[in-house]
Order: structure tokens, then sequence, then C-alpha cells
């Protein structure tokens, strides 16, 4: 009932015609070797496993849950062998350096490899899906040595690593944490405290778990200036059990199949990654990457969503659609009626647009990393650094927007189980909250990304947009032009006010942060529609083709109005805000 | 953990300064009796029983769910007792007819019973949740042996009833239903058929159970005009246990202490209510009460979770405000924080005017009822006719929205079990799908209310609208006037257009009801603010009182523009629709 079908059509439309990628890989000395075909048989490869592997345990997975026995934890039934499968299929090294065991393919194939997984199990893919972000930050920081221990066994996934940031009193404030790191005699550290919502803090799934730790050294300034980095290995090097424990796991609303632990550390052996005090900025390197992947999530549970609602409303029988279906008899399949033909349209245009958006800034990263041109890969750091965070709360509040959305085609049918539109609902939820909630990210965009540097970064973007709109004749292009000129007047606007009031940012950033993301997607539809009409020349007969065409015209005419209401209230929030209270008791 | 304060102060702000009841009451002979501080009182008791007694009930019910055992469903341990001291109490008679037992209050103070008991515990409050409809039905339709046989017991509460209408194959579509009735000689029908997603189908909480079954009689016309009423008890007059049957229980999504059931009818007696083949207009009766109750679960959602954040923000320390709260140590409480004062507000804003929308369409319901002049009663009954659906519809959309935005006022803690920050999601989400899913409630505004009379009953709103919004000095005034034109201009196109593209309204509807109940809210907030003005006059150090003046200059700023974005796409539907494709497999 849960079967997910990978999207091959549209990945292979958006990174060969829209994005244009094998032209790209082509002019890129690292991925030289990679063709149109080679790519297309990796993402066939990985949307294989996961529809035939993964998919099938997502709905059991999530009835089940975790359970934590004798202090460890037993994932769903069959979660591990699944993951057995992962590791032989030698996906965990996708898009790893070549130089530490890894395959060395562009973070556009491990995007799409994600986007699948996620979408046919989020909780399963939870316990891999910090790898990338272990081996990034390790890769960028960890002595030669410790390199050398843990490097190749996480990029084969022998081993998985975690990320243990958060403490009962340290949300999105790490700056209050206290978990206490003491030197030790052999040049190691022994540690000390709690952290909650560790996912895969402990789990079955592999013989060693490779904790990364923020903690503080006994000289540590206060505050988030005195936080280091530990690798905390549940099993020590001599084969010793360390001291790392996990005391509970939570009851969730969704991605129950995910251990989501409570962890002490009691005296547990760890060794400093990166300088000391300097934790935060060595964990960035993983939280960056780990923001993107979330932003796929919010992609994946959009599409995972919107393909079942359209199978079930080509299905579904109810009521006679105003224009009858030939051949139906006393009711149409619902995808006729009018409310869920926009509904539907509407779901499409945001997971399609979404899609492009995702695979375009895996792009810029690709070339970030592997560019032989160093002014390439600078501007392209730049980029990725600037959209991360829009990408990450924009698109996780889609994948929850179009979630319930594809619900609502279901009925009554959508609020019980057996379809799993609700679970994907409730796995969709987390993606707002974790690896720094949708607010954090907002207020991240605006203060370090658009006011550091006075706009510049975001307002060349926006010219570059409002360029490509105008140079494109017909109505789609002078609605995007137009929102992209007001988008750029509002950006200029916060700078200027933020002279006389600091506070105006913040009191804008969510809405801000909205109206660039709106922006953002129909740039893609723009790029999406021309994109189709070029491949149309070749095969003027292609449906999916002509379907573009209809989804572009469904978002600007109903989506990008939204930039509008958006900027409205970044206008609105020139205004300060009156002090809230809680009513007395 | 989910301790729920029943929130008086609003209610009598609402019932006595916005709405002025206890005046309108003075004029209705059957509530001459009533006066401010009895029905205060009469909500003081009902909240203490929503507190006391439910609330405790909510989380544990949830995590415990329903089970069947030996084909009897168990509910969660405690909801039979609260059941008993719920009829103890009185409450099930509240706004029934005195003739046949009940007390005869008002629907509003029926109506503020049923806010605090729903967002104390929604899954307890499904079991009497159709009691007023049942009633309401028989009393309208049944024949006076079925009345004086079962209306005293469910006014009592002694017993509680049902609505079986679903059947797999007839959800939104009650045309194609199945089950059928075959007459008897006694003058009784026998049915057989099955039925699902019957709420309370079967419960341990009375000794009987009435079920309203909708049904097919042998000469019945296909389609929804051949469809008859019974009354089917589970225990026939003569002790005996009648031919129904609970075949299972639903794993939903939430409302998990509520029993959603599986029935089976097989040569079960039943009597016909109303005449043969009009059992959907006898049924309409209750469902337009029931969707009057769903519209009040939307707001008792929207009330739990923002009650639930506005207290957690209060007490959560994390990170520095820009303006720090005086006392505070290393991180002030995050209510001082822009992004989470925005939100709180904008949630308060969505809760307080849904609150003033629905006990005015609850005292129109009154006057419908009550009032001593037919042409009072006429026009009532045609106004909450009109708006029963955009209320439907509108403020479940409101209780799911605020419900997620609470959520994430507590982070990572909003989506684990502790707070029931996502009990409050989960349950809120049914609300948008029963009694008619929110896209039936808007096609049938469009259709059945607005189009029908040539949009001539919605343009007078509008225009009344207009003018106490035009007679309001300031800005909320003018907006608000601008906006209710504006929707008026949207109405006159619709049914203009119509005329030429009858399908223009299907295509509309969603947004139109939207941009209809956003303008309801509006018209609430203005005589809010008037209200709070006034009474300021007496109290001018009132905090709640300064409250609602920014929260009204907030709603204004924020919220109304959201009328816009709907009106906009009302007139993007003036286009036809592509078809849409699923994709093949």
């Amino acid at each position: 009932m849960t079967t997910y079908l990978p999207p091959l059509r549209d990945l292979s439309f958006v990174l060969e015609d829209v994005l244009e990628l094998p032209r790209a890989w082509a002019q890129v000395p690292a991925f030289a070797d990679l063709d149109a075909d080679t790519a297309r048989q990796v993402i066939e490869e990985a949307g294989r496993f996961a529809s035939d592997v993964l998919a099938p345990l997502n709905g059991p997975g999530d009835v089940q849950g975790c359970r934590l026995e004798d202090g460890r934890v037993r994932t769903p039934d069959g979660f591990a062998a699944a993951y057995r499968a992962f590791v032989d299929g030698g996906w965990p090294a996708l898009a790893c350096d070549p130089a530490v065991g890894g395959q060395g393919l562009p973070n556009v194939l491990n995007g799409a490899l994600f986007e699948m997984i996620c979408a046919a199990n989020h909780a399963w893919t939870m316990y891999p899906g910090l790898l990338h972000g272990a081996y990034a930050c390790l890769h960028a920081h960890a002595t030669p040595e410790l390199k050398a221990a843990y490097l190749p066994r996480l990029v084969s996934g022998e081993w998985l690593g975690t990320m243990c940031l958060t403490e009962p009193q340290a949300g999105s404030d790490l700056g209050l944490l206290r978990t206490r790191a003491e030197p030790a005699a052999d040049g190691s550290h022994r540690l000390h405290g709690s952290k909650i919502f560790i996912s895969g803090g402990d789990q079955d799934l592999t013989d060693n778990i490779v904790h990364l730790v923020l903690a503080r050294l006994p000289d540590a300034p206060a505050g988030s200036r005195g936080i280091s980095l530990f690798l905390v290995p549940r099993i020590l090097p001599d084969g010793t059990v360390n001291g790392v424990h996990c005391d509970g796991i939570e009851k969730k609303m969704g991605i129950k199949g995910s251990a989501t632990c409570q962890m002490r550390f009691e005296d547990a052996q760890g060794w400093l990654v990166g300088e000391p005090h300097r934790g935060l900025a060595a964990m960035f390197v993983m939280m960056n990457a780990a923001r993107l992947h979330v932003a796929l999530q919010g992609l994946a549970h959009a599409e995972a969503a919107h393909a079942r609602a359209l199978r079930y409303a080509s299905e579904r029988l109810q009521s006679r659609a105003p224009v009858r279906v030939p051949g139906a008899g006393a009711a149409d399949p619902i995808i006729a009626h009018p409310a869920m033909r926009r509904s539907l349209l509407g779901q499409r245009a945001l997971v399609e647009g979404a899609r492009v958006l995702a695979y375009d800034v895996a792009r810029v990263l690709d070339d970030a990393e592997q560019h032989p041109q160093a002014e390439v890969r600078a501007a392209a750091e730049s980029r990725v650094s600037l959209l991360t965070p829009v990408l990450k709360a924009y698109l996780t509040e889609l994948g929850w927007r179009v979630a319930s959305d594809a619900l609502q085609v279901f009925g009554g049918y959508g609020y019980i189980h057996e379809y799993g539109a609700e679970q994907t609902v409730r796995d969709a939820r987390i993606a707002m909250i974790y690896e720094g909630t949708n607010e954090i990210q907002a207020i991240d965009f605006v203060q370090r990304r658009v006011m550091a540097d006075q706009g510049a970064q975001l307002l060349a973007l926006l010219d570059e947009i409002t360029a490509q709109a105008a140079a494109h004749a017909g109505s789609h292009g002078e609605a995007l032009a137009a929102a992209s000129r007001a988008v750029h007047a509002a950006t200029r606007e916060l700078v200027a006010q933020a002279a006389q009031d600091a506070q105006y940012p913040l009191r804008a950033a969510d809405d801000f942060l909205r109206a660039v993301g709106m922006l953002l997607l129909g740039q893609a539809w723009l790029r999406s529609a021309q994109a189709a009409a070029r491949a149309q020349a070749a095969r003027p007969h292609d449906d999916f083709l002509a379907a573009k065409a209809d989804t572009a015209e469904h978002f600007f005419a109903y989506l990008l109005p939204e930039t509008d209401l958006h900027l409205t209230r970044v206008r609105a929030a020139r205004a300060a805000l009156p002090a809230v209270r809680a009513p007395a008791a």
C-alpha cells in the first residue's frame, strides 16, 4: 500500500534538461568520466534500492518503532538487514573522496540517492543520514591519526556516526551546554555529561558508533566560544566498551523507526577534533551538509505524498465530475473533480519546483568543492552558504504543506494508517525543527548571509533572476521579473532600515526567507518551462513535457503570488512588536 | 504536562463585551431567566469539568488507545468514569428542549461547553459529540413512539448515539451507498450492510447505543434520492442484542481514544425516521449541528495549542533576546525573541478571532430556534445556513495551522509526546476531513449557499460588513472596508461568470471560502477592538483589554492581507484547469 515509485523521469529531466549537468561535469576533471548514462544508471539503481528494500519497511517500522532492551536499542525488524544491503551496494561512499575509499561522484547524485531513500523510508534514512556529514567534518578537521583510524570505516559504512549537540537546557542555544571534557595523561579526554535528541545514539546496525560530541574544556570561556568537538567511539580501539550509555529513547510524533536517544557520557574517552574552543566551527561543516540533506527530506516527503495522492485520485471513484470521464459508471475518479485537480496541480508545482531548486544548489556545492577554477569555487561556496538556510527552511515547510494537502485527497482514508498518507505528514514535521529550527534558519539567513554584506550577494542573485526573467518573452517572465524586483526593493529596504532599527531584520526574517524561497521556485519554473519547450522540439507528443507547461502555468497563476503576501508582512514588520504575556493561571 | 486552563476571561469578553449576549437573552422568552452571572457560572463549571476530569485523560488515552476484545470496544482507562461524571453533571441536556428533559440553555453555552471539553480531550468528546445532533434529528423527524422510547435517554446521556453514513465505496458521495433495509411484518425494518468510520460505533460508556443509519429501501431510486434513515439500537426494547456488530477499529493518526468502528448490520432491526427516501434531508439536521461542532473543534485545538505554547515560551530560556528581560541570566525566555513573539501574536489573533466568529454563529442559531419574531427566526436560519460550511472548513483549517505553529514554539520538545503539542496536531487533522471534507464544504458554500440565490444573501452580509467598517474611524476600518469591497466584487464576478462557465465556481470554491473566512475574522477583530475600547473606559489599566488592541493591530497588519491572496487565486480560477494524469508506473 505504501509502494514508492522513484521519480526517475523527473530526475533525469531536472539533471539533464534543466540543469544540463552532463555538460557541466565534462568541464570538471573530478567528474570527467561521468556521463548522462552512468548517472542515470546510478539513480535507477538507487531508486530500486529505495523502492524494493526500504519502502516495504516504512509502514511496519512506524508501527513497531524502536525499543530499549538491556540498555541497547533494537531497531525495527528488517532495518539492520537493509543497512547491510546499503553497505554492500557501496552507497555510503558515493560522494566521498576516492583517496579515502570513496567513489568521488557529485553531491548531485548523492542528493538523488538521499531524496529517494528518504521518500521511501525517512526513519531508516536517519541512520546513514549523518554519515556524509561526519565524514566531511573529520576529513576537514581531524588529526591524521584519527582520520586513519575512523574515516575509511565511516566511508565504507561499516561504522555509523552521530552528532551529539543538544542538551536539555541547550537546544537552539548551544552556548548553554554543560558537558565537560577533562584532559587525560595520554592526550585524550574524558567526557562527562548528558545529551538528548541524539538520532541513532544507539542502534543495532553497526558494530561501532562514532559520536561527535560538543563539550567544554576546563579552561573554556563561557558561551558558544568555549565549545570544543570530540570524537567519542562507542567501542574503544582496544575493543572495550566506552563510557557511553543510552538511557532512554523518545516517544515521537513520527520517524518512529529512528531511535532518538538520551545519551549519558560517563568518563567516556574521546579525542579532540580541530582546535580547542573551536568546536562549533568544526561542527558547522557537518551542519551545513546536514541542512542540505534536510532540505532534500522536505522534497522527499512532498514527492512521496504527492505521488501517492495522485495514484489514489486516479483510482478512487466518488461523485460525477462536471465533465464526465469517458466510460465511467455511477461516479468518476476524483482526479476529474476540479477541487482535486487544483490541489494536485499545486502539489506538483511545489514538488517539481523544489526538485530543481535542491539539485541546483547541490550542483553549486559540487562546483564549490571540485571546480578547477579558484574563483568559481569561491563564488559557488558563497552561493551555497547564502542559500542553505533558505532551502532548509523553505523546502521542509513545503514538505509539510504538500504532505497535508496530499492527505486531504484521501479523505477519511488519509487519516488512517492504510495508505501511509498520515505517516508522511508525521514524519515530515521533524524536518522543520531539527538541524536548527526554521526560525533559526531565517535569522541565520537574514543576519549572517544578507545583512553581513549589506545585501550585496543576495542583490546580485536577484539581478540575475530579473535579467533571466526579463529576457523571457511572455507572462511568466513578466511575473517573475516583477516579483524579483519586489524582493530586491524589500532587500534594500531591509538593509537601509536596519541601520536605524537593528531588530527589524529579526522581525522580518521568516517572511523574508519565504519570499526569497518562493521567488527561487519561480526561477525554477521558468527554467523548467524553457527546458521542456526545448525538449519538445525533439519529442512533440510527450505527455510529460506537455504537463510541465501546464504545471508552470499553474505555478505562476496560483503560487508565485504568495511572494506578495510575504513582502506585505516584511513591510508590516517595520513596526515594533508588542510584548506578549502569558495569561495569569 | 498537558494541563488545560479554560479561557474564561476571553469567553466572558466575547459573550458579554463583544456579542453583548445578556442583553439579547433578555429579549428572548426562552432565555429570559438567564443572566450574565448564571451563564458565567455554567461556563466556569464546564471549564472545571474539562480541566479537572478530562484533561488528565488526554495524553494517557492517546497512548493507550482503544482495543477490540471479544467483539466489544474497550475505551481507554478512565473514559467511562468521566462519562458517568458528565451525565451526573447534567451536561448532555444543557441545550435540549425542557419538554423532553433538557435545560433549555442557549446553543452558545453548549458551544462553550464543547469548545472546552474538546480542547481538554478531543478523543473523549467524540463519544458525546453526536448526542445533540442525534437529539435534534429525532426531535425533528421521529415518530412520537420513537421519541418517547429514545429521546429522554439520549437527552439525559444514559444512551449515546452514532451517525452511520460512510461505506467503503461511499464517502463524500453518499449516493453510492448499498446498505439495504427490508420491511418487516411488524412495521419495522431489517438492515443488512457494512459501514466504516463510525465514531463510537461501539463503546463501553453506555448500556445502549442508538445508531442512526442510512440505508436503501427495496423500491429506492438510485443515487442520493433513494436513501432512508433508520434508528437501529444495539439493544432492542425487549433487552436482546440486535444484529449490530463491530468488526474492527481503525488505526488512526490521532483521536486514538475515540473508537472509529467498522460496523456490520446483519438482519438488524430498525425503525424508519422521517419519510422513505428522504433520509438525507432528515440527516442534514444532524449534520448541520455536527458541522458547527466541528468548527468549534478547530477553535478548541487552536486555543489548547496556543495556550500551551504561550506558557512554554514564558518559561523556556534560550539565547539572549535583542532587548533583554530584566533579571534574566545567561538566556531570556523565548517569548522575548521576535520570531516567537510574531508567531504567538499570529496564533492569538487567529484563536481569539475564531472564537468571536464561532459564538456569533451560535448566537444566530439561538435566534433561529428561539427568537419570538418569525422574520428574525427566518433571517437567522438563512444566516446560519450560509455560514455553517465557512465555519466548518475555515476554523478547522485554522485549528491545524495554529496547532502546527504552536508545536514549532517547542522546538524538539514539540515533536515528542511530553508536552502534548504533537498530539494536538494529530488530533486536529481529522476535523478538516470528517462531517464532509473541507473541499465538500467549499462546494456546498459556493453552489448551494451563494450561487443558489445569485449571491444575494452573501452580498447583503458583505454590505453590512463594509458599512460597519466604514463607520469605524481609523486604519482598521479602512482595511476591512477595502477587503469587504474586494470580496463583494469577487462575489459578483463569480455569479456573472458562472452564467457562461458553470465550472468556474467549482474551481474557485476553496479560495473563495477562505477569502470570506478571513474577512469574517476581520469583522470579528474590528468588533473585538471596539468592545475592548468600550470596556477600557471602566478598566483603563487592564492588561487583557490592552492586549486586544495589540492583537487587533497584528491581525490587520499580518493576517487580513491573506484575503488578497485568496482573491488572486479566485481570479486565476477563471481559466480552465488542465487534465492531471498519474505517471505511468
